[in-house]
């Protein structure tokens, strides 16, 4: 059964609210508390979920929602955690080790879900060698020399704008094949090679327009 | 007319793109190559734009694209800069100064934009009073009656997880109407408060399924 890529895209909020759930005891949840807990989307649209949308996105699992009962909170996480690949560990690497890359190589909460920073890059001659977090921060020239030795899932680029294109070739071209990308460009990587956009400036100017329509009816 | 949400969400990622162009001295762009420029999506779905998609979109602004000939960089630009509300300065207050907070406060994205840092609150003591980047540091204790003396639009939350709803309803208290979250939390704000969530984890685990699938035909 093939899932749709948007369906996906929603479990893994779907198994932090079970999570959540799990840590205070419950056992069951009706798809109408499991839409108020997931709040708001956050999204462009930024609606509600609904108690529907969550009915419909867990039935391409088939088994879990009991008629008038409610999900089984272990069993769904437990299930989701397994679909996305989250109960086992990632090996990540973050380029470009600014403020932005000390903030994301300090952060809590990679590790408890399973994703492991283990290289941080550079290209500064001051952070090249210095220890950040546990880490060598290496030169990021010894890129794909060092990814060639050591085995990495992800990469994170945390580098300006002018080189974060060539940074995910890079990448790429060693076999990573889930970027983060921190920098504001609209970044080509091939079909092969997924890729998420962390840009807090595009969220913001999606949030402006209503801003700016409210400002006008006040 | 109505311009629906999903398209008002794309329009800073059209915005983006037509500045780059119009800095390259571009005057006109077709929405085939507007498409290529775009990239990849980077959501859920992660497919490439398409130029269909581009002219569907911008034909909710219906006098720009002209058949065989494309569109006017500066005159789309400016209508969709105005239309998003980016031609004006939009001030900000961010609470929670840890290391993602002072990555927020020294990232250089924001000013050239039009977001303006304006405000800066924490709860430790270590930190109420130093300067960062220009603004003295609150407490956040003081938050409301701050904002009660100076005007703030957006407030990006950058605390822990367990004081963000706290900070959230206190922001909506003062009358904020944007929140960009950073806290991985599914936040509640009423109706008319727009937010967004930064959230790298969320990012990540909505890719490892792909990483997954592909390593069980490896």
């Amino acid at each position: 059964m093939t899932i749709p890529d948007l369906v996906i895209d929603r479990l893994p909020q779907y198994a932090r609210v079970l999570a959540s759930l799990d840590d205070q005891g419950r056992d069951v949840v009706s798809s109408q508390e499991f839409a108020e807990l997931l709040g708001r989307r956050g999204d462009g649209a930024d609606r509600p979920w609904s108690a529907a949308q969550v009915r419909k996105d867990l039935s391409y699992f088939g088994r879990f929602g009991k008629q008038g009962r409610g999900y089984n909170v272990r069993k769904l996480m437990d299930e989701l955690r397994s679909i996305l690949g989250l109960n086992r560990q990632w090996r990540m690497a973050v380029v470009g080790i600014g403020r932005l890359g000390h903030a994301i190589l300090g952060y809590q909460g990679f590790t408890p879900q399973g994703f492991r920073i283990v290289e941080g890059f550079d290209s500064s001659p001051h952070l090249i060698g210095q220890h950040v977090d546990g880490l060598t921060i290496r030169n990021t020239a010894d890129l794909e020399a060092t990814l060639k030795e050591t085995r990495v899932d992800i990469g994170i680029v945390a580098v300006p704008a002018e080189t974060a294109q060539s940074v995910i070739d890079a990448l790429v071209r060693c076999g990573v094949r889930a970027i983060l990308n921190y920098a504001p460009i609209s970044a080509r990587v091939p079909k092969s090679v997924q890729i998420r956009h962390v840009d807090p400036v595009l969220a913001l100017q999606s949030m402006t327009y209503y801003l700016k329509a409210s400002a006008t009816l006040d």
